[in-house]
């Protein structure tokens, strides 16, 4: 007899009343005496099972009654409805076999702490809520793909290994490499500028790592970085593709997840509403915009997590803010030639005060204005040999932006921490398990 | 006037005497004197455009002659049907924009010595074949995806930064993780096993790393690893499970690559016709085999590039070596009872010499093997603490396997080496651009 998933049985696809073959592992048992109820949890969702003393079998009641939560079983018995199960359905067990046991789980208990959480992320994801996670984590990178695929962009791979940095030295993992050092990335921006050469636009999906000892509830040492770039774009298109992009994912998850989001109280209305335009502000209003809230910021200044939540606390829709100071942004943005000293780049904030969750710009295409930015910041153009070359081989207008996938997912589903957006976290206090 | 993409010109989607206008980079140039033909190439494809003194504006006929390898164009002119230009349309120049100059483009001889390509890899990437390479690689990775989604896998992410090894501690790169160190991933199975747990069938692409000082046509130190581990599967379900995604891929990219298939001079029905079973053959016979070839090999040694080869060269069908004895193979295989001393693993050999693009294998499920061997391999059991506690807590058969992307788009396309499978290859002696 072939196993059946729970969630083809709870949609409907089986008819009641008749014998199921099941597995996965106690997700939660009751044990009233003379029934045994086990809530059995596979890969798709929850069934409750049930031995009767005097009907079910003694061998099998006996099993029933000694397995304990998360042991792995095989249960074959009949198929009911029942109002008071989860889902409308209960199994009457009639066989059983416990294929792994499990003594004293260490997550049994209702409540833990959340460094015993972490050491336990091993064992923390069969929740549901996590899995609930995983699966809207998947939906998201599932989204942003079919929207690159409209949009005609290629997907590719950029290294992890590289000689040079984007973001500046300080936040750099330095590998031994051999007989000498490499570096992690910290976004492949430089590599999508020389893919665009040869496909016009890209995207990808790849990890970024940045060795920032933030130990704030937005950061992590190592996330999912989904990073675009275009030729022939220019700014005011690339802020119109990430506003599009990110509506879209909201969109299709908030279609295509309700039973997950459920699960953190979400409505999917929040998703599904997202539509471009978004509001825009410029750097400078949002500075005076701190002030008046009594921030000590002035112009010059960067906005850090706090400037960022206070920007967007009170707010249902993502902002852009854009045209920030040249000084504070990366060397490779373009100035904005009706705005001398501000850059043509943005950041998208989150509302409800999530904060940054994309940064974007249009790219400097000249070779010598990039080598004077190159020597501003104290760093060396041989370093950045290859990247130039872009700049003296045909350079063209383009634009792009990179996005953290987990600080995305963070505000979908109002996660209060971004650990619980990626599998196993990395922060500077944690590389297990 | 909307810019134009040359695929859709040439698809066909336009008609010929027309104006259009394209943009893109000069891929070829021909000076005639009298005639300037200029070979467009945008991410799409290639166009010839010519100007014709006398015909063509004096203006824009000095900038056609102007124009150098590589640098990057805006042309309008008027299109139409020319038996003799690649495509069968050619464009005549009316307007010409030089948007980048590009003087002396190193790659403009028509041979160079690898390391010269490889030296200028961001700017080797525009090259037609290059950009063949690019595309089929999305196409092996969509096809990958619209397996596992058919199969109902879940997408993962695992991390890059870990605390423990898994394929051994001698090819570790080793991270320098604020006060401590970390490691670069070897391979992302041990997290996949404990994200089975969750969601029963996961997959991942994703990096990974070995620092190998081996210099074969087929080692990259880092390349990106498609792995899949699968709840409830035995060592015959996992095998049949990769031939069937092996000939998925090849089957899908033959269908749908057929030009850049062309270009390298390959036969889709090479791709299309891979189908299960794929060979079996155990390991003991092909220590067999490669002793009647001459081979100086005997029971309990592990195969390289050599003896991969040998045992390849000959044949047309992927071929799977089973059973290879537990010494010579990882900690987490899971002994075959019917065959003591080997495991229950296959390695997945591609044809024409090619060799390994797959290890895959049950894993061991016992919590007490486990130990006993994790302690045979001189390995310290408090490393792998969070991953024993998979045995632990409803341990339940599983298997999976990793394929590396790069080694199966090599043999696809009959690539001489494995560096142009990626776009910015990492080797021992190259970590640039």
């Amino acid at each position: 007899m072939p196993f059946q998933h729970v969630k083809d049985i709870l949609s409907g696809k089986l008819n009641g009343n008749r014998r199921v073959k099941l597995r996965g592992w106690v997700y939660l048992k009751r044990d009233l005496g003379d029934l045994q109820f086990i809530l059995l949890r596979d890969g798709t969702g929850v069934m409750q099972t049930v031995a009767r003393k005097g009907v079910t079998n003694p061998e099998a009641f006996e099993k029933a009654r000694k397995a304990a939560q998360e042991s792995s079983l095989i249960i074959e018995g009949s198929l009911k409805k029942e109002k008071r199960a989860p889902g409308g359905f209960e199994v009457l067990i009639e066989k059983i076999e416990i294929v792994g046991s499990s003594d004293n789980y260490p997550l049994a208990k209702k409540s833990h702490g959340v460094e015993f959480l972490m050491d336990n992320r091993h064992l923390w994801l069969r929740s549901p809520k996590q899995r609930c996670i995983l699966r809207v984590r998947e939906g998201v990178v599932d989204a942003a793909r079919e929207f690159f695929r409209r949009e005609d962009f290629v997907e590719v791979h950029p290294p992890m290994l590289t000689s040079s940095m984007v973001e500046g030295g300080a936040t750099l993992f330095q590998v031994k490499y051999f007989d000498r050092k490499a570096y992690l990335t910290q976004s492949s921006q430089l590599y999508l500028e020389a893919l665009i050469f040869s496909l016009e636009k890209v995207w990808c999906l790849a990890p970024s790592f940045r060795a920032e000892k933030s130990r704030t509830r937005r950061h992590l040492t190592e996330y999912w970085h989904l990073e675009a770039e275009e030729a022939w774009y220019g700014n005011e298109e690339n802020i119109k593709l990430q506003e599009k992009l990110v509506s879209f994912i909201c969109n299709k998850v908030g279609e295509n997840y309700q039973e997950e989001l459920e699960t953190f109280n979400i409505d999917p209305k929040r998703l599904c509403t997202v539509k471009p335009p978004f509001k825009r502000m410029r750097y400078e209003e949002a500075v005076s915009k701190l002030q008046r809230k009594g921030f000590n910021v002035k112009y010059g200044d960067d906005f850090g997590s706090r400037e960022e939540r206070a920007l967007t606390i009170d707010i249902k829709k993502p902002l852009f803010v854009t045209n920030y100071p040249i000084e504070i942004k990366a060397f490779y943005m373009k100035e904005d030639p009706d705005n001398p000293g501000t850059v043509l780049c943005n950041d998208l904030l989150l509302p409800e005060g999530y904060g940054e969750v994309i940064g974007g710009s249009e790219r400097e295409t000249g070779y010598e204005k990039l080598v004077k930015r190159i020597r501003e910041i104290g760093e060396s153009v041989e370093n950045y040999k290859w990247y130039l070359d872009l700049r003296k081989y045909g350079s063209i207008p383009h634009s792009g932006f990179g996005l953290g996938i987990e600080r995305l997912i963070m505000w979908m589903l109002k996660l209060q921490h971004i650990r619980e957006a990626i599998p196993f976290p990395r922060t500077p206090d944690r590389i297990y398990p």
